[in-house]
């Protein structure tokens, strides 16, 4: 299954596809849809919305992963976050892929089992879980990344609590 | 000058296209953009880009004015009102269409001198501008429609006053 993670925004837009098979996981590519600052909201929805139909045409995800919005403090750049999300969604719905959404703490209690593990804690657990030398770069793709990888633990999880419930436990 | 006014939402999104000619402002065509209850998101999001661009294409607006989010009580709400919002400046910037944004405050200052005005004063003083028999309906167009004529009236007080500086004062 290929899944394609997106941490939403419209100054900087981070995607990250990865495959998995079985138990393994590796990263098919990831990066940034990112416009210059002062760019007017409409060029950079545009800019999203053309850039979203490249990833996936090159990519060919079956599933996406998308960051949900959680407010906490900045509630102007939450609705700049929501007025991509909008876009990126649209392109999901006309390329006929399934979305699923998870907030900001389901997808750090998923990758390290704390809803409040910080930045660099997140980068690394998405470097092992992908074994890649490296922290990926820059970290709006990171975060893209743990989005496609908590979606993958998450459909994990839910087989195996299925089989679990299949299989008599004595 | 043909201006479409829109008053964003996921589940109800109003519109509204005036003629300006002069001192005269006329209804051209307004409506909702409306999705059965319990829609997932990114359907309605198709809709509404389906929608817009048949709006578009049936009223040739030079412009567009459109509800700026201004939040008080509900995020949540906010949240949608932006998605739909990310879609809407996405179709209008693949129009070529210039977009003007407006709070409801200034919306209603603008129709009315007061910023606090009720609904119903409001539709009142939309159905006096457009002059019209009655108020338009569903509540979302006149909405729309409100944003619309605001436009226009920002247009004709920022051309009076630029003559007003060519023009010396006695």
């Amino acid at each position: 299954m290929r899944i394609l993670g997106i941490d939403p925004g419209t100054g900087i837009c981070g995607f990250g596809v990865i495959e998995v098979s079985g138990t393994k996981a590796q990263a098919v590519d990831y990066g940034v849809i990112s416009t210059p600052p002062r760019t007017p909201l409409p060029d950079r929805l545009l800019d999203i919305y053309n850039s979203m139909h490249e990833i996936i045409e090159q990519n060919h995800p079956d599933v996406v992963s998308i960051e949900k919005l959680f407010f906490t403090k900045n509630i102007t750049t939450g609705i700049t976050v929501a007025e991509a999300r909008g876009v990126i969604l649209l392109v999901c719905k006309k390329h006929n892929l399934p979305t699923f959404e998870y907030t900001p703490n389901e997808i750090k209690k998923t990758l390290t089992g704390y809803g409040k593990a910080d930045k660099k804690q997140m980068q690394e657990m998405v470097r092992l879980h992908l074994k890649l030398s490296a922290p990926p770069k820059p970290d709006d793709a990171a975060d893209a990344l743990a989005a496609a990888i908590t979606h993958s633990l998450m459909q994990k999880y839910a087989a195996d609590s299925h089989r679990a419930e299949l299989t008599p436990s004595n």
